[in-house]
């Protein structure tokens, strides 16, 4: 009689092969890293002489899950910011945070809480896409999971590399390192088309092809990044990354959320993989994967987490049972995406899709022993059906939590025996996390305290206008402006004409400053708008000093260009108070006695005021020059026919208030 | 010093009062079944002289979880079958069962299963509406949770019910002895409007009214009842009730994912409470219900897990993760349904659409004692963040298991400490559900092996032309048959003229006897379709015997009116195999000789063939009868231009197999 290692006895064994064979009671016969035979309990039984034999008293034994998408060192990140739109909780939360605190130490400890939560949940292989991907797979092998590794190649400095190209040299020596290790098959991952240039998508998959490893990625997520490739590149996000040749790597690519038939077709004749990623496409409400169109297709779907920071959690039971009833709630057909699917994407489709198909996903001979076993006689499990053979995957799927794990092993290795875990110091791993929480919490007490740094915080604000002299007053009639203008005094430098439309953010504590959202809409001789410009600007806490004639020694600011939408800073900057001012403003740079002056000529629509406004401004350096200027101001208001008594210190936003 | 009984200490309180209040560390003191008074622990400590002191070592006590929708002893019935549509489900698998096994030992059974799980999930209130509802009322008050009991009342006869006068008794009853108990508030549960009478709902809302308890119902499940009803009444299924006089009753309306504006508009108006399933609501593919709509119109949203026949469990983690991603992910906006609304929908707007607010649901002096400990610290919920004062909300909601519940208090007694149950046996309600689990396998596996049992399981079957002769021949020309119609010898009593779609089912076991799925289509005169009906005919075993003329003595017959549609059909009976045959017939009922024939003149459309095809058939009761008619069909054969030797024996569905 052959011997093996260990025979594992007396189990339900779902083996999730082509076949969909269950033996009960079954048994699973494994030698060094690998699965020898697996069977009814009996003719094992008969067949091997096991060096050790553990009876497993009825539980069922499953595949180790495959995490197909995850970045796990974001474990130090979940909770982070919840219920905020991609971009606030991205630019806003996510990156600022990354840039300060992802070193190799936060990718370590990451990825072993990452790998602890995994382990208890039944997961033995994932895919990762994250920085300093070698710290992430020295981690998961010392924890004793098996892994793709990917690491992050994109357009921008990430906490890792000051440019794409360091991020292509780090990839290639992790690449040519890890490869062929027993746990980790090391790859690179262009982050998404949007993120990376042509040049990054053909030198990342001509590496991948070069060292023959997956590459992993994300695609078509959101339906904003399809409308932007299409926009800029004229073509869907697929058939754009297939012309930039990244279909000669053995691709997986996350979430496909927003691919139409024709592109699922070019990623099956791809071989690529794909993984579905329920949660996190539900949460950040990127909308549903077609999967079940996919399935139909023979692409190879695999369920993801993705990362902790947008889930919040690693349990693939989770989303698996989600995979499930979504696909039927979203296609109105409750009989698509049945338990068995759902079992089998979440095991050996998945493997499929990582390019993992012959070392793991299902219980064969010759696959890696990499199995869960799980407790089905628990009270939220109880009781069990046996008359429909596909009770075992519906119990699998929408009853069976992850606490029902109870032990787990990963290439002939257990991990877990039990509930206890034989690889990982759980309380020192949480109290680490603990630690690192802490500081971000600190970093981002302090940061949300003073608005500038959270301005800083989503880049290129300059400091601006930190010392002017200025003064505003009501014109009747503004005729006298153009005529003051018309002066011999006075030289024209330049105009122009501007409809601005202002919101005002105004927050609880008095010592915050507020911040003004500005878009100028350019306007022609003809009054047409030709431009627009979209403008942050923190108005500094008023330091102002009354100089003659009302002049006012105004205030420090900052100046941004403000990239995102009005509603992206609202979420961003959450203020207590808003007010809106709608003007129509006509803008002169003079020259009057050798001094640069602004002359604005103001016409208020929100709030509704009658007659007109006058300002003038100019930059100051000293109490001396700006006593003369407040002069030169006093002549020049008398000029344009301005009652001087009749100034206003007080802001657009603040009139009639 | 005011004296409390005991004071939970060092816990992070988390109130769900309405100004949203957490302390940490807070305490909560607690006198008899009641809470004195919440707070931060020092305030307390200095306040109170505790009889005991619990230091709760840093975890979260919430209010116990509101499941504010489920049919608790389904718990037996878990797996029963899934991924089926729902009328296959209801109809094929359900109702057969519960008519076989529904009693009072099941519910209190099935309820004694769902209370360990639901304390094991930090529930300590839900709303049930099932049969037998005294015994869940007496099983829930035994586990010591609190809860709405709703007895069932519909037109249908019900396990408990022959009629739906019965049932209102049995409520009327159980109301009346039940009211006023500290744990349970009796209600009674007209089951939904498609289910009802108007007289039900009319008595239903009237008992309720009278006794003033809650009533509990199904409203707007799926787009089909409100299609049907607008149909059938004219207007959408809330005005509809409301018309019936249901909101005269304190209401929780179950679902209502197929409602409007105005109808949740009326919903509010009536002050009824709303549970949302989303679960539920995916699984059968019913729909998402407009929570966010709903919330934002300032009705009382709970959540609720539905039967555990159709989830399959009562997590209200689960559940309570699942409406904060799905309203997200449903609207397309990542900012809707927050994790504290979500919490907030789980406990305090639960209790409140439970009619339940002022006894339960949040952390308030006054309120009952029902809360649950958490555990915060394990590894999927590490680290936790503190900046953001939301944080808390987000780890309960998004990463928290039912499994970190440690511990469960209901109305001022202990149900868990340290997980183990204090009130229930575990083990003995594990082992007895599968006693019923194994019986009711049992029941299924025969059934399915029969098909004249699956049909007989759904209902209305009669067996019919038992014994018959009959005969069938190709005629080239159609004219000879009309023509011999015309004969003296024939007295012709009716005609009919039919466009018939046949589908045959075939099942793998040559001992299954074979289902025809009919569609009638009667033609007029004028070709015109004037109706449809729908038969449904179990083909039993070919019992031929050939007769003179190729005469053939045919099979034994079962029929039932096909009330489900052909789809339906297909999922319930799961053929091996189908057949489809479409043609034009036109019958005659003729005598000739003083007996009656049925003469059928057949133009096959599908499989195409060409020619026609007559059928005559008479019923019979003997050998000798059977004799004597064959013969008169062989003179009649003659008359109509047919050739006896043409004759053939086999089924339109098998000819050019």
């Amino acid at each position: 009689m052959p011997t093996v290692d260990l025979l594992l006895t007396n189990a339900i064994v779902v083996t999730m092969n082509p076949d969909g064979d269950t033996h009960n009671p079954g048994a699973i016969a494994i030698n060094g890293d690998s699965i020898v035979a697996v069977g009814p309990a009996d003719a094992l039984a008969k067949t091997y002489t096991a060096a050790q034999a553990i009876d497993l008293g009825g539980r069922a034994v499953i595949p180790g899950l495959v995490n197909a998408h995850t970045h796990v060192p974001m474990t130090l990140l979940r909770g982070l910011a919840d219920d905020l739109r991609l971009d606030v909780w991205l630019m806003g939360y996510i990156m600022p945070v990354e840039r300060e605190f992802v070193s190799p130490d936060f990718c370590r400890l990451g990825t072993l809480l990452a790998c602890a939560e995994m382990i208890r949940s039944g997961v033995t292989c994932f895919a990762d896409m994250y920085y300093f991907e070698e710290d992430v797979a020295r981690a998961t092998a010392d924890a004793g999971l098996r892994a793709l590794c990917a690491q992050t190649v994109l357009k921008f400095p990430t906490p890792d590399a000051k440019s794409y190209e360091d991020s292509l040299d780090y990839a290639r020596d992790f690449i040519s390192r890890w490869k062929g290790h027993p746990l980790i098959v090391p790859s690179v991952a262009p982050h998404a088309p949007y993120t990376c240039t042509p040049e990054i998508l053909r030198a990342t998959a001509a590496l991948a092809a070069e060292f023959d490893v997956p590459l992993h990625t994300h695609l078509g997520e959101t339906a904003l990044e399809q409308t932007n490739n299409r926009k800029e590149h004229g073509m869907p996000v697929i058939p754009w990354v297939k012309k930039n040749n990244l279909f000669e790597a053995k691709v997986l690519a996350a979430h496909c959320v927003h691919v139409d038939d024709g592109e699922i077709r070019t990623l099956r004749n791809a071989n690529a993989g794909v993984a579905h990623n329920p949660t996190s496409n539900l949460k950040l409400a990127s909308g549903v994967a077609p999967v079940t169109k996919m399935l139909e297709l023979g692409l190879n779907v695999g369920i993801g987490t993705d990362g902790p920071a947008s889930n919040n959690d690693l349990d693939m039971f989770e989303e698996v049972r989600l995979a499930a009833i979504l696909a039927k709630g979203f296609s109105g057909d409750p009989t698509v995406l049945p338990a068995r699917t759902a079992m089998t994407m979440a095991t050996r489709l998945g493997a499929a899709a990582l390019h993992f198909g012959g070392l793991t996903g299902s219980l064969e001979p010759g696959k890696r022993a990499d199995l869960a076993v799980v407790n089905l006689q628990s009270v939220h499990n109880s009781p069990t059906f046996t008359h429909d053979p596909n009770s075992i995957y519906s119990q699998l799927v929408y009853t069976t939590h992850s606490h029902d794990v109870t032990d787990v092993m990963c290439n002939g290795k257990w991990l877990m025996r039990n509930q206890k875990l034989l690889t990982l110091d759980e309380a020192a791993l949480t109290t680490a996390a603990q630690e690192y929480a802490k500081r971000i919490d600190t970093f981002l007490i302090k940061r949300e305290r003073s608005v500038l740094s959270k301005l800083i915080a989503i880049g290129g604000v300059t400091e601006s206008e930190s010392f002017e002299v200025q003064v505003k007053a009501r014109v009747e009639d503004p005729a006298t402006v153009f005529e003051g203008l018309k002066s011999e005094a006075v030289t024209l430098v330049r105009k122009a004409h501007y409809h601005e439309y202002d919101t005002y953010f105004y927050f609880e504590h008095p010592e915050t400053n507020r911040v003004r959202y500005r878009e100028d809409e350019f306007i022609d001789d003809k009054g047409e708008v030709t431009q627009a410009r979209y403008r942050l600007t923190l108005i500094g806490e008023m330091k102002e000093r009354e100089l003659q004639n009302t002049v006012m020694l105004s205030r420090s600011r900052y100046l941004a260009p403000a990239g995102q939408s009005l509603r992206f800073y609202r979420e961003y900057f959450r203020p207590a108070e808003e007010r809106e001012v709608e003007k129509d403003r006509r803008r002169w740079l003079v020259v009057y006695r050798g001094v640069e002056f602004f002359v604005n000529l103001d016409k208020l629509i929100k709030p509704e005021v009658s007659g007109y406004f006058i300002e003038i401004k100019s930059r100051t350096w000293s109490k001396r020059d700006a006593e003369d200027k407040a002069k030169l101001i006093g002549e020049l208001m008398a000029l344009f026919g301005a009652e001087t008594d009749e100034s206003l210190a007080e802001d657009y936003a603040d009139i009639g208030l």
